[in-house]
């Protein structure tokens, strides 16, 4: 066909699939829960890309399930793009034929279910993305035709509520709304007045109060009861060698234990190193719970989030000079910004992994797991299209002795990208290895390349409980496999190091023990938290944190 | 102050500033443009972070002028946060003091005048950005305190309809209003109803209809007649040698005529080469008139916008199959989404530029001119953030043999970023050099590093008339030198290559002359283009395209 003949078939698909599905409206945009499975098979088509919000935290959940129930004959070999598919139903799809294709950032809990799925054949994998990355090609080559998205609140008009949850739903509705696709919402209730609006009802085709609340998990608390000694001796080492080493004043904190020790640390050991003020002091972060005692001795400027966190509201409504809150005096979250300003804004990401092979490659994958990485990529990189400086980032850069390679004489800085680990992980495996389990993975499930969370070229320090491995300030690749094996400890990597590259690599401040640091082991214990447990928090919060049940043993 | 005594200071500042200019409302949230003035000096404070909507095309344009009207005495030193400077009355503001501080992404017209500023200590130089980095800083560390910025029209609501020229509008807004800081926009027009919601009214304090219509400039059209056979030349080259060498399906073309070109030969040479529907199929672009012809012989799939171009509306209106059009029907163009695709989904950016050093580096800035690089550092650099393979990402990594040193065994795909120029380029200057201007600038600007558009190691090809050279193919910084200056023509640089060196070169297929790639530079002529004027695209687009009147001349 030649295209000249018509340009609008993509607004005459549109206008035939909302008007399948005119019998079910009732008043304005409003379409009943029962009704929901008609809806679905009036307007989705097979073969259509479709996406689910399935976010880091909230999820479109009323809606996955619902999209499970329609006839398979009808609608099949969807090609899904969303962020997430941490949902049972999310799977589900492509054992029934619903679904074909994905296209995500991050598995979570059915990460072993799409390995599987995809070597059986159920799933073809598009691919894995971090999820700005994704979002990108919401704009170029993977728009949705149909979004089912989820909303707190909805009105009849479509305008939506998604207030302290807003994450993907600005991205996702945009790319699908703008290039005449059809958005369909979940809103935990249909009111007449909105507390604000975050999507206007433009965009939006039809909203469905839901027959219940929309899943959400707390996927960002940390129980300051689980912390351990070794991760406070890692969390004292990275402030000390790290933050007060470059001076970080903006960052992201990836999500784990470390980190989670590091926050508890700033009023204690962080105020005793001086630094309040001169780190953390602006942070694209979720809202953390172990945050709370740092925000309320006055170490924070700002905080923008990806997503909210569940029983937080109250403290960060109660915030507003930290947080980004809309007219309601509630959070607005927004992943899109809170990437992008994570990509390009801060100075340091700081997060943990499960594997570091001898190059500095980093992966979570394992063999039997497609789990994608979410954000981290996207800040666990340099970002080479940053131009603004900053002492932390000039430092870094003014570090790097391999930049002529690359440059000439041309100067650059460097973003930081720091991996904490102990040595030994989860189940005493190590961490450090001679080839990533990313490759067996890679085999397994067809892909191009090996999936890496981050590349041994950004990776910049290693904190593991031997001391930091500087290797930003490694010559060559030969001087940073010295390094990494320096700090290996008792892992197959760590045992082929040798005492005496060890000595110089020390003497020429690349690797720095925690005796070369000044950081006393006998020092890091619990004590030293800022708070011991949940109930701590909500003391610190002053009642204001309200958390889930399942963290509550009081 | 102890920061825990109050946690609502932004929001007290906030409300006393919207009391204060209370009494300038009318009816809702309209303001009458002879009291502008009044409002900005009831809602700016000395020392503010402000922005004023100065976007690539689209100006704030009576508020950047009624902003120079404030009394000096009460509303000094501002810190403008703003995309780009073009207007003399952007710069006005540091004359009379009002403003202080600057941080911004592209000076245009003014970059004389902002490098003047910065020598004589008028503007205090925050950083240059590229666009979606600023925007990454609003929601860190440069977050607008009063935002000025305009629309086509808007209601009594505060609801505001941008339209074609959607731009930064959302991004600023965003910023600014969730920080509870204030959004005053300028409208061409209050109306009852608007044709679409782009900014929903609780987004916005105050809205002004603007005694003419906002000023907006097209940037992006560039006459066919003004195409030379040897940027024609270029163009057939980077698509026999580059486009169809990769199979580049998404991209983003820079601003200029080579790109132009590139446009115009698809339908033809294109066409010849068999490349519909293998190349060029998404795009990240401003509807650059001369696309028209491949849109027309159905070349193009999708295009999404950062921004609109005067005279396309009625156009892209028409084609809602290839462009993002709103519910309206009219173009929904959004530059933080577009850069975000521009970043991370396309496989390539081919612009131009005024000089690149013999490692590669290049710059568009000159020492009297501190011009900015608006969206090129974030498009030409190898996004290290990516992890979705495609055969051209893939291929241009594979003929990396330099990737060991920097990742080890792991493989990694890598953007193609081009640049096309002549070796001598405006006013028959060398544009390889041995030394940038840019250091000239830092110099002169005290900027702690030169600012460079793309470094060396992002860049992987160079188009000029004597061939291509691939950067990419290059084992090392000697081998990328000798390639630049094999390419380099009768340039200081061009005339150090050695013929053996470049013999080998081209033997490795590292370097490409016309002749290698089999490219008759006798058919490198104008009659080539499929369209030669202006007329010619008008005609092209059946009369839907409707060109600004300098570029009439018939």
């Amino acid at each position: 066909m030649d295209k000249r003949e018509t340009w609008r078939r993509r607004s005459a698909d549109t206008a035939a699939r909302k008007e399948a599905a005119a019998p079910l409206f009732g008043t304005g945009k409003e379409v009943k829960a029962k009704d929901t499975v008609a809806l679905l098979e009036a307007v989705i088509r097979a073969g259509d890309i479709v996406n689910i919000e399935g976010n880091n935290q909230k999820q479109a959940d009323f809606l996955a399930d619902c999209l499970n129930r329609v006839d398979p004959g009808k609608i099949h070999d969807l090609h899904m793009v969303q962020s997430a598919v941490p949902l049972p139903a999310h799977l589900d799809l492509f054992e029934k034929g619903i679904a074909k294709k994905l296209d995500f950032a991050f598995g979570g809990p059915q990460a072993g279910r799409v390995a599987e799925f995809i070597r059986t054949g159920k799933i073809e994998l598009g691919a894995i993305h971090t999820y700005l990355e994704l979002f990108g090609r919401y704009f170029l080559d993977l728009t949705p035709r149909v979004s089912l998205v989820c909303a707190f609140q909805g009105d009849r008009h479509g305008n939506l509520y998604t207030g302290f949850n807003t994450e993907d739903t600005p991205a996702i509705v945009e790319a699908t709304k703008f290039r005449e696709g059809i958005v369909i919402a979940q809103v935990n209730e249909i009111v007449d007045e909105l507390p604000r609006i975050d999507i206007p009802g433009d965009w939006v085709d039809a909203v469905i109060q839901s027959p219940k609340p929309f899943f959400v998990e707390p996927l960002f608390t940390r129980d300051p009861a689980m912390i351990t000694d070794n991760q406070i001796l890692l969390a004292m080492l990275s402030l000390k060698g790290i933050y007060a080493e470059y001076g970080v004043k903006s960052m992201n904190h990836g999500i784990g234990f470390l980190t989670s020790a590091i926050e508890l640390l700033l009023p204690t050991y962080g105020e005793e190193l001086g630094l309040r003020g001169k780190v953390c002091t602006h942070m694209i972060l979720n809202p953390h719970p172990t945050m709370i005692p740092a925000i309320e001795t006055g170490w924070v400027d700002t905080i923008h989030c990806f997503g909210g966190e569940l029983g937080m509201e109250d403290y960060v409504a109660s915030r507003p000079d930290v947080f980004f809150i809309g007219p309601d005096g509630s959070l607005r979250s927004n992943r899109a910004f809170a990437q992008t300003a994570g990509h390009y804004a801060i100075d340091m990401f700081i997060g943990g992994t499960l594997q570091i092979d001898k190059f500095g490659n980093s992966s979570t994958a394992t063999a039997g797991r497609v789990a994608g990485f979410g954000g981290a990529p996207n800040m666990g990189c340099d970002a080479k299209g940053r131009r603004h400086p900053s002492d932390a980032w000039l430092q870094c850069g003014r570090e790097l002795p391999s930049l002529d390679t690359l440059t000439g004489t041309m100067p650059r800085g460097k973003r930081l990208v720091v991996q904490g680990v102990e040595t030994f992980g989860e189940g005493r495996k190590p961490v450090f290895v001679d080839r990533l389990d990313a490759w067996k993975l890679a085999e397994s499930a067809g892909l191009e390349i090996p999936p890496v969370m981050i590349y041994g070229d950004d990776l910049t320090h290693i904190v593991t409980e031997e001391g930091i491995a500087y290797l930003n300030r490694c010559k060559d690749m030969e001087a940073r496999m010295a390094a990494i094996r320096a700090v290996a400890g008792f892992t197959e990597i760590g045992l082929a190091a040798k005492p005496s590259e060890t000595k110089a690599l020390r003497e020429a401040g690349i690797v720095r023990t925690p005796k070369d640091l000044g950081v006393d082991p006998a020092r890091a214990t619990r004590d030293l938290l800022a708070a011991k447990s949940i109930k701590d928090l909500v003391t610190w919060s002053g009642g204001l944190y309200n958390p889930p049940a399942r963290f509550r043993n009081w």
